[in-house]
């Protein structure tokens, strides 16, 4: 037989595996004009089960993406979280409720919503805005993976250091096997007590002969999951050990008459183990349940023969007794074993990394796993794609480790304690040590509510963030120093609830031309943009108006900035002045509200912080912590996180222009 | 040649014409299962141009079919009414603000968005729940109509007194003539300046031999416009006649330094005329502007060739001067002759019904035709399919036309003040009597605003409105009296603020069983069913607790109503003690949570009027007037039409179950 030669091609950055973190990689190429690809191994999308839990911080991001909507609409909103534990007589009672999430975090709260149509709300926006050219390649798989490492440190244009051999399947050399004769969905042969297939996929596709081809890449992106065959070739590991804890996992429309199971629940029995409630969309419940009477083998590892939804429901019948609890219709199950690994490196010479499972693994119920995965590529994504289109410095890659390694520990450190608390049976009284203490329990998930919601990120000082003190001792030790430049230190006094290093919080404002009340965050959209965002106090004042006036005539005279306004940086304006003694055009520098001689004026980036007629009032430069004489000037990465504040005075334009020297190419 | 005989099906319900009150009617009919057919002319559905105010009412409707987000989300928010008239000297300023939509109505506002969208999202809403069953059938229409007048009043269900010959035309038949080499699309032959096309549509395709058919039906909808082909075959007339007014219509991407170009406007220049300004989705703005020059010949009817987006163009600069207007992009444009006109009869024998512009023409600058259109069909649709499905009686049907020609006439006394306070020059001071002071417009604007709103509509006394008074004095003139039982009168003491034959307003309440807040109207959903909500005041005491069991009780146990429950009726509580000491299971009686053996309970049909964690109090009781301690009930119609009140006690029950003895059959 003759041999053909594989196809070659090249692409900017090569994705691996599509699921959320692959996602919105692919969202943020598709955003900013990248000519990017994405493979997956499987031959179809996930249609129930996996992942579900959606924390506020992932709906700011979707928002940002502009599909929050859908989620919230169809996703089962969790408000409330209630305890269950047994009382004196050993009875199993609601000890306490409490909000599921602390209010005034963030116009959303967490929602749930399975991973199928939150991956469908991706594959849309994908599709719109890449106008189709960018889609998900299913039933493919890399085989063999070269780095040129010599030429890693090129960022020529013409330069692809990466070289990846891809593998097509038939379908069905892609279709997971399930257990024979199943009708319900099986999430076993995905979860942590399975094999990887990987390895048997390849293989079976190079017996068939399948199709191959070479790709010659600038970068590439791992999101392939706890197994990461780009991982594996890599040479990274995975740190951590398994416990003996074993839970399964039921997705079904319970019938029962336990009072609270449209809310969250946690159930500590006195004997038979935990189990957790998690309401889910339509009549769904999901139920994750303790399996006190599996344990693992000699090897660390349960038998997964011996778990199936009689197995499991019957386990839950135990804890949650006096209750009644069965089920007619069983969506999907599944099980997995408590442990908490992180992965040594996320990034090999800044041009490939890992993303997601492939760098954190840990257990599956506070509902952790796909928001810090997909926030995993939410913070790389734009990374890439401004280096790559030329316009930031490649040095910014760095801190993809220094900040979501530390992340991801912070996040191992939290289940750990949350997954023991959990699955410890509850203290008989207090002078029993080895039970867990209700009280504990309850501490323990107020406070984590806070890391939960996602809101609680707080990036390290970089060349990206100007924040005081070491860089090493914030992130997670990666040298991610700005070098160019003398380092740049935000006046946080200025704006003293818009955190360097946090997302940019969200308040009512309103548009200075037609009154509409907007969450502000909603202007700070996921389009590859940094934004200098001018709190312009108030500008009716003559002397805050002139400050104002020289501070845009800066920004438009400035060698180095000037070509990136509009175009890596736009510009967002909130003034503190009544809005109807201020016009649009006669009070703010054209380069706030920029004439097209096609579209007219720009009337969607100058808002105030005035009352609405309909919505109340936002308040925003109060809660902000932004003064309403003289306001400040904040910088936000494309990625919504505050990189540095400064004042409207010279030396603040300067610090601005420092700042952006730091990252940006001139 | 051979003549083949065309074709004979039959259908319960044809709608003739696919634009929005054909498209509400469909969608009843998807949702409420009815084996129905829509046809229109037209060969494609609107890309630009057109209706496109949206008032809170029909969002409202909207979101009660479960598609408002997505217009809510595409469109303009119009917030701000700004006026600008001469001042002393005569130079054109801004003289007031005001809201749009005075704030507290609804949780919507007024919105602005092309009718193309909105029919694109009904489009997917018939797809969507009539599994594709049911589409708009376009080139299309009807050439004969016969019925058989006998059998009109016998409702057996396999008599089908309708017959109607349907042409199919080609394509190209039905495509609109746009004028030669037109670059920007042309409203003009769809405005009441041109010709009706329709007899020369069918010419045609009779002329081409185009296929035929005969669809018999059991009734018959006529959506099919001002010129409706269905309302000349019934004889019918539209009453009223046109004014000297000439309008055009211009939708454009303006470059104009007119500072409130994104605020609705109304522009009354000193000699030149009047122009309003109405803002929309993306960068488009409609101007409404008033063409002077142009006047109606001998025939009463204005020569539209001398029509072009130029001549438009130029009068808005002499009303607009001194500030400057210009466009690059025009999107569409028309012009209409201002005129009020209403149909003598929405309905034939109670078998076929006339909608929309088929019974209502008026001035488009209000921004009610589209809204009062749909909403005709609104009022028809469920009555239609209640009667087809044989749950109702038919002597309902007389409602339609008592109820929506009353609005019909209120709307045309409105549009006809409003459009001639429009239309008229500025007083040049208070002796100038000719002139309109602007003082009466702001006044008349105000006034009108609740009008425009949507939720001003208030149904007349009738079998499904049981209020005190006159049916005839209190609609259209029309005897829609019961006739059967003793007339019921509801206890409007009992909920101040639910008023009978108003829409039933929105607050905040929680779910009991998971404390997610919802907008209670949202709970009153289009489906096809009448509801009791039940106002269960304060069941954790024993008497209100006793009440509320012998009120279900004697719901479950009549003869008439308990095979309604559920199916035709559904059930929705709302009580007042605090979420916290009440348990679904244990504190409600069946029938208000049924239990389904595959599906459990039901979790979504009890509510709590008490704080939320997130979104404060709606503090329901209190704003809907009902009392905490003995609560009541309240009865509204498929519509969210408020028809009954009564008490939760015995008397309470016979009055609703009489109110229902007068509406369904037994």
């Amino acid at each position: 037989m003759a041999v053909t030669e594989a196809p070659e091609s090249k692409c900017d950055v090569l994705i691996i595996g599509a699921g959320p973190a692959g996602m919105m990689m692919a969202a943020w190429m598709a955003r900013m004009g990248i000519n990017a690809r994405i493979v997956d191994k499987r031959s179809t999308k996930i249609f129930s089960g996996q992942a579900d839990g959606l924390q506020c911080r992932s709906l700011e991001i979707f928002d940002s993406f502009g599909f929050a909507d859908r989620a919230w609409k169809e996703a089962n909103h969790m408000i409330e979280m209630c305890m269950w534990n047994p009382g004196e007589d050993g009875v199993l009672r609601r000890s306490d409720r409490v909000p599921d999430v602390p209010s005034g975090l963030s116009r959303f709260t967490q929602i749930v919503l399975h991973q199928g149509r939150i991956e469908r709300f991706f594959l849309d926006h994908i599709k719109k805005h890449s106008k189709d050219t960018l889609r998900v390649e299913r039933a493919v798989l890399p085989e063999s993976l070269e780095i040129d490492e010599d030429r890693c440190d090129d960022h020529s244009a013409d330069n692809y250091p990466i070289k990846v051999q891809l593998r097509h399947l038939t379908d069905e050399e892609a279709a997971p096997a399930q257990a024979n004769g199943q009708t319900v969905s099986d999430g076993l042969f995905r979860s942590n007590l399975a094999d990887d297939d990987t390895d048997d996929l390849i293989k079976k596709g190079r017996e068939n002969k399948g199709g191959s081809e070479i790709v010659r890449a600038k970068y590439m992106v791992g999101c392939d999951g706890a197994h990461s065959w780009t991982r594996r070739q890599l040479g990274f590991q995975l740190e951590g050990e398994p416990t003996d804890f074993i839970w399964g996992v039921l997705d079904i429309v319970p019938i029962t008459d336990f009072p609270d199971i449209r809310n969250r629940c946690a159930v500590h029995s006195a004997s038979s183990g935990s189990l957790m409630v998690i309401p889910r969309e339509e009549k769904l419940v999901r139920l994750y349940i303790q399996l006190t009477e599996i344990k693992p083998d000699a090897s660390g590892r349960a038998d997964r023969s011996k778990i199936t939804p009689d197995t499991i429901i019957k386990a839950a019948q135990k804890i949650i007794a006096p209750y009644s609890l069965t089920y007619e219709y069983c969506d999907w199950f599944t099980a997995y074993q408590i442990g908490q690994r992180v992965g040594t490196n996320f990034d090999h010479k800044g041009r490939v990394f890992l993303t997601g499972d492939a760098v954190h693994t840990h257990s599956p119920k506070a509902g952790q796993g796909m928001n810090v995965s997909m926030q995993d590529s939410f913070n790389l994504g734009w990374k890439l794609g401004m280096v790559v289109k030329g316009v930031a410095q490649p040095s910014i890659l760095k801190t993809y480790q220094s900040e979501r390694r530390r992340i991801a520990q912070d996040l191992i450190a939290f289940d750990h304690k949350f997954s023991r608390l959990f699955s410890g049976r509850p203290a008989k009284d207090v002078m029993d040590e080895e039970g867990v203490s209700m009280e504990d329990f309850k501490q323990a998930f107020l406070n984590g509510n806070m890391f939960a919601s996602g809101l609680s990120v707080d990036y390290g000082t970089s060349m990206l963030v100007a924040k005081p003190g070491s860089a090493a001792d914030q992130g997670d030790g990666t040298d991610v120093s700005s070098t160019h430049y003398q380092k740049v230190v935000g006046g946080q006094e200025l704006a003293t609830n818009i955190k360097l290093g946090m997302r940019f919080p969200s308040f009512k404002v309103l548009n200075q031309s037609d009154a509409r009340p907007w969450e502000f965050q909603e202007k700070l959209r996921s389009d590859g943009r940094f934004r200098i965002i001018v709190f312009a106090g108030n500008v009716v004042d003559p002397q805050q108006q002139a400050r104002l006036k020289v501070f845009c005539q800066n920004l438009t005279s400035s060698g180095f900035l000037a070509p990136h306004i509009h175009t890596s940086i736009a510009l967002l304006t909130c003034h503190a002045s009544k809005r109807t003694e201020v016009e649009l055009l006669r009070d703010f520098p054209e380069v706030l509200h920029p004439f097209d001689s096609k579209l007219g004026w720009d009337y969607n980036s100058v808002y105030v912080d005035d009352v609405s007629y309909h919505e109340g009032f936002g308040d925003a430069y109060k809660n902000y912590g932004v003064d309403k004489q003289s306001g400040c000037v904040v910088v936000t990465r494309p990625d919504q996180y505050v990189g540095h504040v400064d004042s409207l005075d010279e030396e603040g334009f300067v610090g601005v222009e420092s700042y952006f020297k730091g990252v940006l190419v001139s």
